[in-house]
C-alpha cells in the first residue's frame, strides 16, 4: 500500500500529516543548524525554544493561569499512577479514586502499593464499566479526587467533572485531553500520556498548579519529585527531546490549523455525531457503552458474532481503515476518534460499516 | 547553514546519516503500512519485529548469552540510579560504589535515598576526578558493584573493568557501550541512555542477568520493578516506540555498515589517538583527563584562558564543528567521539585546532 490510511488505533494513533510532513522535511537538518532535532543538545537554544513553544501552545489551548506549570516526563500515565500518590498524599493522608475500568482500576492499584488510604468513592464495575457514575461522593479530607477522564477500552467519558469543592481533582485524561474545551480550575494536576492526542508515545504532559508541589516529600527519590522537574522546568535530565518536539508540531497543528481547542471540540462532536448515529439507527452492530456515558474519542460496538467482528476487521484492513479491533481484554470492535482523525474519516467508516451489513446482515 | 555538520555535542549526540535517512524516507508510511512509525500500535506486529530486532542486535553485538535479558525503559540513567538499589539490593544489603564524577555521584547520591548502606570504594574526588582509580576493593558481601564507565564531563574512562569474583558489576555506560568489545559476563546489569551512542534520547537500555530478577522486591510499585518490564518484554505500558526504532537503525548500521564491534572498536581507537597525539604533541591546548585514564568517547582540554577558549568554540562552530564546549560545571573544551562521528570529523578538528593555534597561539 503506498498511500496512507485512516488509522482508528487507539494509542499510538494517527498523527496531523502537516506535523509528520514538518518533521519529515527537517529531519536531517533542524533549522539550519546542520543537525536533525535528534542530535540536538537538550541545552541548546534551538531545543530551548522548542520546550518553551510546547509549553505555551499547552497553556493557551487549555487556558491555564500562571498558577499552572507544564512539565513533559517519561513513563506514560503507568508511572503517574505512581507518582501521584507518593507526591501529592504525604503523610498517609487519603486519596479518593473514582473506578471507571482498567486504567482507574490500575491507578488505585498503585496508590494502594504506595501506602496510602484508597477510597473508591464511586464506581462502574457493576455493570461492566459501561457507564460513567453520575454521584459522586466528595470527602473533604482526600488529598485529592482522581478520575480518567476518557476510558479507551469500555469506550466511557466523562461528560461533566465532578464538583470536589476545595478537594483538587487529579485526572488521567491521557486519551481526550485537547479534545474539549473544560475549565481546568477545578484540577490540581492533569496528566496524560502523549500518544493520542498530543503526539508520539515516549512524552508524558505533566499539567500540576504550583500549590500542590509544595505538598511533594523532600526524601523521595530525585526523579520520581514533581518538584525535581518543576524546579528545572522539565530538563533534569535528558528529555525526550524528539517527542517533545513533535508535541509541539501538534500543538501548533491545533492552534493555527484547526484554529483552537473550541473549533476542535466541534470538530470531535461531529464525528461522535456521525457514528453514534449510524449506530442507534440499525441492529447489526450494537454500541457497547450507556448512552449518556459514550466516549467521543473511541466508540466500541458489537456485531451480531465474534466470527463477524473477526471478518469486519480484516475486510476495513484491506479496505485502508485501520485499527478497529477491540481491546484484547474486551473483543469486539473499536473506532478511535483521536484529533487528527478527520470527518472524512468517519464518513468513510460508516460507508464502511453500511456496505459490510448490505454483504453480511 | 544547508549541510549537516560534524557534531561534537556530548549527548544527545550525532547519529549515523543512513539510520536518519532511513528514518525519514519512511516516515509517512511505515513498511508500506500506511502509517507513520510514531502512529502504529505497540501491540501490532509491525512494531513486534522492530523491538525483536532490536534486541536481537543488542545480543549479537555485545555477545550476550540467554542467561541476559535485554530491556527498553524510559527515564534515563538518572532513574537507573534508583531502580538499581530499589530492585538489586532488598532487605537493606549493603552497595558498593566507585565514585568517578558527576553521575556516578549522583548515582551513590540516589543509593543513599533509597536506604541502603552505601560504600564508596573508591574515588578520584581527591585529584578533581581526573583519573579513574587503579586499585578498587571488592567486599565479598555487597549486593553489587557499581561503576562508570565514562565520565563525559571529565572524560575519563575505565580502560578494564574490575574483578569482582562473585558480586556482580552493576555499570552505567550510557557513554560508552558498543564503542569497543568487552566481556560481559561479570556484568549483573548495564544500563545506558540511548542519547549517545544507541540512538536518541528518550530511551534506557537496560541489560539484566536474569537470576538477579529473583532479587527484585514484591512490593514496589509496578512501574519500579525490573520484573515488570523484564515479564512483558518491555511493553507492559506503551514503550517508547519511535526511540526504540532509531535504536534498531543504529544497531543496524553498526552491524551491516560498519561490521561489529571489533571494527567499530578500531574506528574509536584511531579517533582518539588522532586526536590525543596531537594534544600530546604541542602546548597550546592541555588535555585534562591523566592519560591512563582517558576517554575515547569524550576528549577534554583547556586552552591558555577563557577568553580563547570562547573564541575556539565560536570559531569552531562557523567552521561547520559543532558541540565542542566544555560541561557547564567544568568549562573548557569537549570533544565527543561518539561512534557515529567519523574519522574524517577527527581529522577536520585536528586540522581547525592547528589553525586556531597558528591565528591565536
Amino acid at each position: 500500500m503506498s498511500e496512507r490510511i485512516y488509522n482508528f488505533n487507539p494509542g499510538p494513533a494517527m498523527l496531523p500529516l502537516p506535523a509528520l510532513e514538518e518533521a519529515r522535511e527537517e529531519l536531517l537538518n533542524f533549522k539550519g543548524s546542520g543537525m536533525s532535532i535528534l542530535e540536538i543538545s537538550h541545552r541548546s537554544a534551538l531545543f530551548e525554544s522548542v520546550l518553551q513553544s510546547a509549553i505555551a501552545r499547552v497553556k493557551r489551548l487549555l487556558g491555564l493561569d500562571d498558577r499552572y506549570q507544564v512539565l513533559f516526563m517519561q513513563g506514560g500515565a503507568s508511572l503517574q499512577f505512581t507518582l501521584v500518590p507518593m507526591n501529592l498524599a504525604p503523610g498517609g493522608a487519603p486519596v479518593d479514586y473514582v473506578d471507571t475500568g482498567t486504567w482507574s482500576t490500575k491507578a488505585i492499584k498503585e496508590a494502594r502499593i504506595v501506602g496510602n488510604p484508597v477510597r473508591v468513592v464511586a464506581s462502574s464495575e457493576d455493570k461492566e464499566y459501561t457507564y460513567i457514575p453520575k454521584e459522586i461522593p466528595v470527602n473533604a479530607d482526600a488529598a485529592y479526587l482522581h478520575i480518567t477522564s476518557n476510558n479507551t477500552i469500555r469506550g466511557t467519558q466523562f461528560r461533566s467533572f465532578p464538583d470536589a469543592g476545595a478537594v483538587p481533582l487529579v485526572s488521567d485524561m491521557s486519551s481526550d485531553i485537547f479534545s474539549r474545551v473544560f475549565d481546568p480550575k477545578p484540577f490540581g494536576l492533569i496528566y496524560a500520556g502523549a500518544q493520542k492526542n498530543v503526539g508520539p508515545a515516549g512524552v508524558t504532559l505533566v499539567i500540576i498548579r504550583q500549590d500542590l508541589l509544595e505538598r511533594v516529600p523532600g526524601n523521595l527519590p530525585t526523579m520520581l519529585k514533581y518538584t525535581t522537574h518543576a524546579e528545572k522546568n522539565s530538563l533534569y535530565n535528558t528529555p525526550p527531546c524528539f517527542a517533545i518536539y513533535m508535541v509541539e508540531l501538534v500543538l501548533k497543528w491545533l492552534e493555527e490549523h484547526v484554529g483552537g481547542l473550541a473549533k476542535m471540540e466541534a470538530i470531535n462532536r461531529e464525528k461522535a455525531r456521525l457514528l453514534y448515529e449510524y449506530l442507534d439507527s440499525q441492529d447489526f452492530y450494537r454500541g457497547t457503552a450507556q448512552p449518556d456515558s459514550r466516549s467521543w474519542m473511541n466508540v466500541t460496538f458489537r456485531l451480531p458474532s465474534a466470527e463477524l467482528e473477526k471478518k469486519f476487521i480484516d475486510e476495513s484492513q484491506k479496505a485502508g481503515l485501520g485499527g478497529l479491533k477491540g481491546h484484547r481484554s474486551v473483543g469486539g470492535c473499536r473506532a478511535s476518534l483521536y484529533n487528527a482523525m478527520p470527518v472524512e474519516g468517519v464518513r468513510t467508516l460508516v460507508e464502511f460499516m453500511k456496505d459490510f451489513v448490505r454483504h453480511n446482515g
